[in-house]
C-alpha cells in the first residue's frame, strides 16, 4: 500500500483528535478510504474515524490490509512531519513506515505493527432526534469553566438554549448559550433533553479542533451523546457514556 | 448588591495584585466602594485594597455588606472572563454569584464565602518623609537581578538615585537608577535612607502590574516601606515589615 | 582588565554555546582576544572556544590573565543583560564583575572566580578530510527525529548526500539531505564515511545556535568529530568521541 497526503501536520491534527482517548487501535485500509473503530480503555467512549481516499493524493491498495498501531507512537512521529512536507504512509516487513519528504531530502520512520485483537466494535444503534451545533472554541471554554468545580458536566438542550451546569464541593456553574449567537449556530430539538457526562473525555474529543470549528453534539435524555465533526477531510465521531445517578 | 465591571478580564487583573500575599480576605462593600485590608497568613506585609464605585459601570447596594472570600478561588473564577465580556458580581443565599455576559450567552459561578474573622486591620502609622516613582518592568528586573544571590534585597534612596543591592554567598549585585532616568521618574528625600525586605513579598506586590505602571515606595530606614500603585481603577496599597540585622 | 561588548545579549548567546557541557572552566584573557578549551566532566567531548579582541568596543588589558568560573553561574549572570545595555566585564579582588549599563542606570554583579586546574586541554590531532555544511534548523530537526527511537545517531556523507540513521527498541529513522538541497550547502568528502554517536552531546553543541546559521560537521569513519561555527564573532569548535561497536 502507499498512502500519500499533500500536508504531513494535517495527519498529525487528525491523530491528536483520538491519541488522547485510543492507546492502540487497528486502522483498516480498504479500497474508499481509512477506518478506524476502537473503545477507549475504561470503555466508557467509543470513536468512529474515517478518512476517504480523496483526502489523499495518492492512494494505492492492493488488498484490505488491517494495521494494528500504538497510537501514541504513532503521534510522536506525526508530530516530525514539517509544512511543506509530504507524508507517505506505507507497510515493510510487518513495520509501518512513515515517510516525510520535500524536495531534496526524506526522512523515513519505521514503528513496529502490533497485534490488534480480533473484536470488532459496533456503533451504539441511537436514534437520536437532537442536536446542537457549537464553535469548538465555545465547547472548550464551556469546559474549562466547568472544571473549576466539577469532573462531571450536565448537558441540556431545549429550543431556546444549549446550557451546561455544574455542582460541586466549590460552588456551581452554568452557562448558556440562546440559539443563534455567535457560538451556537443551530439547534434542533423536539423537547428538552439534558444528560451528564465525565468532563475529561469531553475536553480530550475536541481538544485538537480550531477554534472556528462547528461541532454537532447528539443529545438524548440519559443516553450517550454521539459529538462529530470533521478535521482535515477525516471524519470523527465519537460516543461516550452518560453518568446516570441513581437513588 | 449588584456590582458590573465593563470589561472581565481587568476585576482578574486587580484580584491577581492581591492573590500571592493573601489566601483568605473579607471584602467590605461600601456605598462609595469596595474594599479590603488584609494581612498575608505570616504577618510580615499588609495590604489595602480600594476600588472605588466609578470602577464599576453599575453599583448597586442596599446596605453595607461585608464578603469573606478565598482568594484564590475568586481568581480562579475571574480568569475565566473573557475580553468583551462584562462582570457582574452578586450574592445569593450565602454565595457570591460571579455572572460573565455577552449579547446571548452568560455563564455564572457561585462561590461559597467563607467566615472572616472580626480582626480589623488598621494601617500602620508612619509619617513617609521619603519615596521614589519608578516604573514596574524596572522594579520587577532589578528583583530578579537581586534574586540570583540572595532571598533579601537593600533598598537605598538618596537625593541622587535610587539604588538597591544585595550580598550573597553567590556573590553581590548592585543595581543604580540616577534620578530622572527613564525608570525612575521621581525621587524625594531629605536625607539618605536604606532598609533591608524580603525579595519574595515584593516580587508577589508587583508582579501583576502592567510594564509600564509607575510604582511609588515609601522607604524609611529600618521601618516598613509602602508600596502603591493604581490599576483599573483600582488602588492598591502594601506594608512590608525590614529585615533588621541584630548584632 | 576591562572588556566591553556593545550588545548584552550577544555574550549570553555565546556563552549559551558550552554551559551544557561544560561545568567550571578557565578562561584565558590574551592580549588578541578571549579563549577557552574545555572538557566536559565525562571526557567524551571537548570544547575550543575564541572570541577575538575585535569582537569587543573595547578591550584593555595588562597582561595575560586566567580567570577559572562555574560557567552556569556565569550564564544566569549574563543571561540578566539586557538589549540596548553595554556589558563589562572586569576583575576585582578575586571576584569577576560583570557590569551592565545603560545611560542612567547601571546593574554590577560579582561573582567569586573559582581555582582552575592546571590540566591542559589540547584538542585532538586529527587530520579532518571530509565535512558537511549544514543549517543548524535542519541538524537540529534531525536530531529530534532521531531522539524518537534511540540516544545514538550514525552520520555518514556520501559524495551525494548527508544521511544519517538510527536504530532502536521502537523502530527505526532515516533522514536524508542530498548535496546543493536548502539545508545542506556543500559536502566534500573523497569517500562515503560514518560514524556513531551519543545523540544528547550533539543537541547541547547546537542547541543556542540561531536557525539559518551554518554548521560544519568533520566526520571520519569511527574517529571523533569536529563541528564547527561562529556566534556574535566568537568562534566555536567541539569534539566528540565515536561510538564503536565491538564484536
Amino acid at each position: 500500500m502507499k498512502l500519500v497526503v499533500q500536508d504531513a501536520p494535517a495527519l498529525k491534527s487528525v491523530i491528536d483528535c483520538i491519541v488522547s482517548l485510543v492507546e492502540e487501535g487497528q486502522f483498516e485500509v480498504k479500497s474508499d478510504g481509512l477506518y478506524l473503530k476502537a473503545m477507549d480503555p475504561s470503555q466508557i467512549s467509543m470513536i468512529s474515524f474515517s478518512m476517504p481516499k480523496t483526502a489523499f493524493v495518492e492512494y494505492s491498495l492492493l488488498e484490505d490490509t488491517k494495521i494494528g498501531l500504538d497510537i501514541s507512537q504513532l503521534s510522536n512521529v506525526l508530530s516530525r512531519g514539517k509544512k511543506g512536507e509530504r507524508a507517505e504512509l506505507g507497510v515493510e516487513e510487518g513495520r509501518l513506515v512513515i515517510k516525510f519528504f520535500g524536495d531534496k531530502h526524506s526522512r523515513t520512520f519505521k514503528v513496529p505493527l502490533i497485534e490488534g485483537g480480533d473484536k470488532v466494535h459496533r456503533e451504539p444503534k441511537i436514534e437520536f432526534k437532537n442536536y446542537v451545533k457549537i464553535r469548538a472554541d465555545a465547547i472548550k471554554e464551556t469546559l474549562k469553566d466547568a472544571k473549576l468545580v466539577s469532573s462531571h458536566i450536565r448537558l441540556n438542550i431545549t429550543p431556546e438554549a444549549f446550557s451546561v451546569d455544574v455542582k460541586g464541593e466549590n460552588g456551581e456553574v452554568k452557562a448558556e448559550f440562546q440559539s443563534g449567537s455567535t457560538e451556537v449556530t443551530e439547534i434542533k430539538t423536539e423537547t428538552a433533553v439534558k444528560a451528564t457526562f465525565p468532563l475529561q473525555y469531553l475536553e480530550d474529543m475536541v481538544k485538537a479542533t480550531s477554534a472556528s470549528s462547528i461541532i454537532t453534539i447528539y443529545l438524548e435524555t440519559d443516553r450517550p451523546l454521539k459529538l462529530e465533526y470533521e478535521l482535515e477531510g477525516a471524519k470523527l465521531a465519537f460516543y461516550l457514556a452518560p453518568r446516570i445517578e441513581t437513588e
